[in-house]
C-alpha cells in the first residue's frame, strides 16, 4: 500500500498552490475547532488537538487530495449526546471523548477490514439530507446558549432553547446577544460582497473583531478563557488504560458505530462530490482505512472524533489545493497556534463561536431535498419527514436508525409484492407481453407466468397464492410456464416454494415448466435437485419454444 | 365482521367430531399448560387459566378452523427472558406477566390496524427454523433442572444446566432423575407403538403414572403443589391498574413487541399448513385480531401470552376437529378442570413436567433445514447458523433480531450490485442479449445497458460507476440506451442518479435513451421533469427500435 497515495508523483509547481490552501483551510479551521469543540461540550483545546495529527495520518493513507479532515459539526453533536449521560465536567468528558475517539477508529477499521466500502451504502439520499437537516437544526438550537448568555440545560425537548429564551428574557446578557447577532450577520454577509480566498475569512475577523471588542470595549461577557499551550501529549487514552473496568466503555459502542459510519459517509460524499470536479478517483474501502487511522490519531492526542467536514473541504479546494500536503501545512499552522498562540484566544467570546457555528452549519440545512422526494414520490418524501421529525424529538442516533429502517423497510414491502403478469403471444411475433395491456394470444391449458422479480423469503408466498388463485379460476390449465427473465436470484426460501409449487400442482395434474431462466440462476437450480424433480416438466430456452412443443399458440 | 367464522354453515353430523377433538385436546393441553406455566417461571393456575378464555376468544374472530390456541412452549420461553430481569417470587411474576399479555394484544392489534398481516413475512424460512431449533434447545436445557431435582439458576451461558449436572452430581435427586427419564422414554416410544387418538394420551398416561408413584411410592420429590381451585376473576391486571407508575412496563416493551410477532408467525404457518390439508382459508390480517383478542382474555384473566401450538393443532385436526366448536369445547373442559379437579395435581412430579416438555419441544429442532440451506446456498446455511447461535448465546430476542437483520441486509447487499449487461442484437432478430453471452452485433458509437433490478437508493450509484467505466473504455459511444425491462420501481434516488448520470454524459456530448421501460415506471417518470430534461434524448418502446432511429445496426 502507497503511502501519501495523493503527494505521487508531485509537481513542484503545486508547492505554492497548496502551501496557500493549507493556509487558507487553518485561518478557518482554528476558530472552528474551538468552536466545534464547545459544541461537543468538551475544552477548547480538545477541538484544536484533532486538527493536528488526524489530518497527518489522514494524508498519510486517503485517496482524496482535497479532504479536509478534522472536527466537523454534526459529529461534535453526536459526541456530545453520546458522552452527556456519562459526565458533566469538562476533564472527565474529554476522557471519556478520546475513548470515544479510540472506539470510531475501531470501529472504522473494522468496517474496512469486512470491506463496507465495496458496499454501495443502504442509507438513502432522502435519509441523509433529512438527517443533517435536523441536525443542523439542533446544532443552531443549541447556540441559542452562547448568543444569548443564558444557562439553558440539556435536558427538555430540542426547542427549549427557544422557549428559555422568551421565558427567561430577563436574564438575557443583552451585550452578548448583540455582539453574537452583529458577528452572525457579517458571516452571512461576507461571503457575498467579497471574492476567491478573501470570502473565507470571515470567521478570521469575526475572531479578531469579537476579541478586540471584549478587550477594548471591556465587556463582561463569557469567553473561552485559558487555553493549555503546548503540543498535547501522544498517548493512549489514561482513563481507558487505568480505570477501563469501572469505565463504562461498553455503553458508547453503539454511538461509537452509528458516528463511525455517518463520519465516513459525510466524508465519502464530501470526497466524491469534489472527485467529479478534479476528475480524481476515491477508493471508499481504504478511506474506511484512513478515517480509522485518523480517529486513532485523535484518540492518542487528546482530541474526538474527527471526519471530513464539507465547509472546510470546500474552502481547500476553492483555495486551489492540489493534494494532501495543504493537510500538512493546516496541521503545523494549527500547531504552531497550539505553541505559540493560544493566550490570543483566551478573550475570545462564546457568542462569536455560537455564531460561527451558525453560519457553518445553516447550509446543512435543506428543506427543499424533502420537498423535491415528496413530489417525486410520497413515500420517499414520508422517509425524510419522518428521519428528520426524529431526529428533533429523539436524538441523532435514534433519529437515523429509525430513517434507516423504515427506508429499508418499504423498500422490501415493494418487492413483497412483485409486479407478476399472466402473458400471452404479441401478435405473431416472438414476443410476449401482459395480457391485461395488449392483445395476445392465449391458450386455455397453458398458463404462462412472468414475475417481474427474485424470489426470496420476502414474496416467494406471494407468487405462490398468485398461481394458486389464478388456477382456481382456470380448471382447463395443464400447464404453468414460470417466465423467469426477470428473475436474477432465488434464495433457499424461493427454492423451497418452488418445489412445493411443484408438489401441489402436480396433485391437480398441473406440470410446471421454466423458460427463459438466467444461467447464474439456472447453474444455482442445477445444482440443488429442483430441475430432476421438475420432470416430466421441461426447460425451455424461450417462451415462444414452450409454447410449441406443449401444443398451445 | 362474522363472529365465530368457522362455525357458519355447521352441519350436526360435525358435533360428534368436535367434540370428540376438544377433549383430546383437553387431555393433552392440561399437563401441557401446567407445564409450560413452569417454564416461564409462573404458577401453574397461569397456565390453566390461558387455556380457557382466550381460546373462547380466538374461536369468535379466527378463520383457521382447527388452530388450538394457548400456552405454547416458545411463548412461555421468551416470558421467562422479558419477566426474569424484573421481579423473582411468582407472585409478582404473574402480575407482570398479565401486563404483557396487555402489551402483547396491544401489539397485535396495532400490528392489525397497520395491516401487517397484508405484508409477506420478512423473516426467511431459515431464520424461523434456527431461531425455533435454538429456543427449543434451550427449553430442553431448563427441564434438567427439574429433572435432576438440583437448583440451577438462569444466569451462567446457555450449556449451564448440563455443566451443573456434572459438577453438582453429588446432589442429584435419584428418584426424580430416574422417574422423569422413564417417563420421557415412554412419552418418545408410546406414539410409535400406538394409533389415533390414542397415541396423543401419552402426557395423560404420564401424569397419571407421576402422581401414582408419588402418593403410592411416597417418593420425596418436587411436585406441583396447591394449585387455587376456581376460574379466574375476569379483571384488569391489578398492578397495572394500581401501580403502572411504579411499574416498569416500558422495559416490557420490546420484549411484547417480538413475542407478538413470533406468537403471529407460529400461529399463521400452524394455521397454514393446515389451512393447505383442510381447503380452508386463512385470512393473515384477522388472524392478528383474533390472537390480539386472545391475549387481551390472557390479560384479563391472570394467565400469560398466549399462541397457537403446532403440536396441539396437529392433536386438533388429527382428532377429527371441523370448527372452532372444538376449542369451545376444550376450553370448557380446562374450566371444569380449575373447578373440581386442581388438587388433584398437587402430588403431579415437576419431573414429569419437565419430560413432558421435553417431549413437545424434541420435534422442533431442525438441524437437517440448516443443513438444506447451507447446501442450496452457503449464505442461507451462514444465516441459520448465526440465528441458531445468537439464540443459544444471547437470547431468543436478540438472537431473531440479528437474524432479521441479517437476511435483510443480505439481501440488501445481493441487490445493491446488480447484474447489468451491455447487450446486442442478437443474430437478425429483435431480441438482444449480453454480449459476454452471446454472439450479437453492436455498432461502436451505441451503448446498450440492461440493468436487471430495481434503481433504489442501495444500487443507483453503482450503475453510474459502470456506465461511467464503460465509457472511460469506448470514446467513440455517442449514445447510451438504458433499458429498462427488468426495472419495476425507480425510486428518489434512482431519478436523482438519472438527472446527474444525464448532466455527465452530456457535457461528454453523449445523449441518454431510454427503451422498454414498463408502463407504471414510465408512469412516475413522465410526472417529474426527468423526460423533458432528457430531450433530445429519446423514448423509445422497444430496444430494436432505438438502435433503428439511431442509425445502428
Amino acid at each position: 500500500m502507497r503511502l501519501f497515495p495523493t503527494l505521487q508523483n508531485y509537481s513542484r509547481s503545486w508547492l505554492k498552490d497548496d502551501l496557500g490552501a493549507g493556509l487558507i483551510v487553518a485561518i478557518l479551521i482554528v476558530p472552528q475547532a474551538i468552536a466545534y469543540a464547545f459544541l461537543a461540550g468538551l475544552p477548547a483545546e480538545t477541538g484544536l488537538y484533532a486538527a493536528i495529527l488526524p489530518l497527518l495520518f489522514y494524508a498519510l493513507i486517503g485517496t482524496s487530495p482535497t479532504l479536509a479532515v478534522g472536527p466537523v459539526a454534526i459529529v461534535s453533536l453526536m459526541t456530545l449526546e453520546a458522552l452527556a449521560p456519562l459526565a458533566s465536567d469538562q476533564l472527565t468528558l474529554a476522557a471519556y471523548a478520546t475513548t470515544l475517539a479510540l472506539l470510531v477508529a475501531a470501529f472504522l477499521l473494522l468496517f474496512y477490514v469486512i470491506g463496507l466500502g465495496r458496499w454501495t451504502t443502504f442509507i438513502s439520499h432522502s435519509v441523509i439530507s433529512a438527517f443533517t437537516s435536523a441536525a443542523a437544526i439542533v446544532i443552531v438550537l443549541n447556540q441559542i446558549k452562547h448568543l444569548s448568555g443564558l444557562s439553558i440545560g440539556r435536558d427538555g425537548p430540542f426547542y427549549q432553547p427557544l422557549l428559555s429564551l422568551i421565558q427567561q428574557s430577563h436574564q438575557i446578557v443583552l451585550p452578548a446577544l448583540i455582539l453574537g447577532l452583529i458577528i452572525l450577520l457579517f458571516l452571512l454577509i461576507w461571503p457575498r460582497i467579497t471574492r476567491g480566498s478573501l470570502a473565507k475569512t470571515g470567521p478570521l475577523f469575526a475572531v479578531a473583531g469579537g476579541i478586540l471588542v471584549v478587550t477594548v470595549g471591556q465587556i463582561n461577557i463569557d469567553t473561552v478563557g485559558d487555553i493549555p499551550s503546548g503540543l498535547p501529549q501522544f498517548q493512549l487514552p489514561q482513563l481507558l488504560l487505568h480505570h477501563w473496568q469501572q469505565l463504562e466503555w461498553q455503553q458508547l459502542l453503539p454511538s461509537a458505530a452509528i458516528i463511525a459510519l455517518i463520519g465516513y459517509l459525510e466524508s465519502l460524499s464530501v470526497a466524491s462530490a469534489m472527485a467529479l470536479q478534479t476528475r480524481s478517483r476515491i477508493e471508499p474501502n481504504r478511506e474506511l482505512l484512513a478515517l480509522g487511522l485518523a480517529n486513532a490519531a485523535a484518540a492518542l492526542t487528546q482530541a474526538y472524533p474527527v471526519a471530513g467536514g464539507f465547509g472546510r473541504s470546500m474552502v481547500n479546494l476553492a483555495a486551489g489545493a492540489r493534494t494532501q500536503l495543504a493537510a500538512v501545512v493546516t496541521a503545523v499552522v494549527v500547531a504552531l497556534v497550539c505553541l505559540f498562540f493560544s493566550d490570543w484566544f483566551t478573550q475570545l467570546p462564546n457568542t462569536v463561536l455560537g455564531a460561527i457555528i451558525i453560519a457553518a452549519v445553516l447550509p446543512l440545512i435543506k428543506w427543499r431535498d424533502g420537498l423535491h422526494a415528496w413530489r417525486y414520490q410520497k413515500s420517499d418524501g414520508l422517509i425524510w419527514l419522518i428521519t428528520f421529525s426524529a431526529v428533533l424529538i429523539s436524538n441523532a442516533e435514534t433519529g437515523i436508525f429509525i430513517g434507516i429502517s423504515l427506508s429499508l423497510l418499504l423498500y422490501l414491502k415493494r418487492t413483497s409484492e412483485p409486479h407478476i403478469a399472466e402473458v400471452g403471444r404479441y401478435q405473431d411475433s416472438d414476443h410476449f407481453r401482459n395480457i391485461q395491456r395488449h392483445e395476445v394470444t392465449t391458450s386455455p391449458e397453458i398458463l404462462l407466468i412472468r414475475v417481474d422479480e427474485n424470489l426470496y423469503f420476502a414474496n416467494s408466498q406471494f407468487l405462490q397464492d398468485y398461481i394458486n388463485q389464478r388456477i382456481s379460476q382456470s380448471p382447463q390449465v395443464r400447464h404453468v410456464i414460470l417466465i423467469g427473465s426477470a428473475i436474477n436470484h432465488i434464495d433457499f426460501d424461493g427454492y423451497e416454494t418452488l418445489q412445493r409449487m411443484l408438489t401441489q400442482l402436480r396433485q391437480k395434474q398441473i406440470l410446471l415448466h421454466l423458460a427463459e431462466f438466467k444461467g447464474p440462476v439456472m447453474d444455482q437450480l442445477q445444482a440443488s435437485d429442483l430441475l430432476s424433480k421438475l420432470a416430466p416438466g421441461q426447460v425451455f430456452f424461450t417462451a415462444s419454444d414452450a409454447l410449441r412443443q406443449l401444443g398451445g399458440k
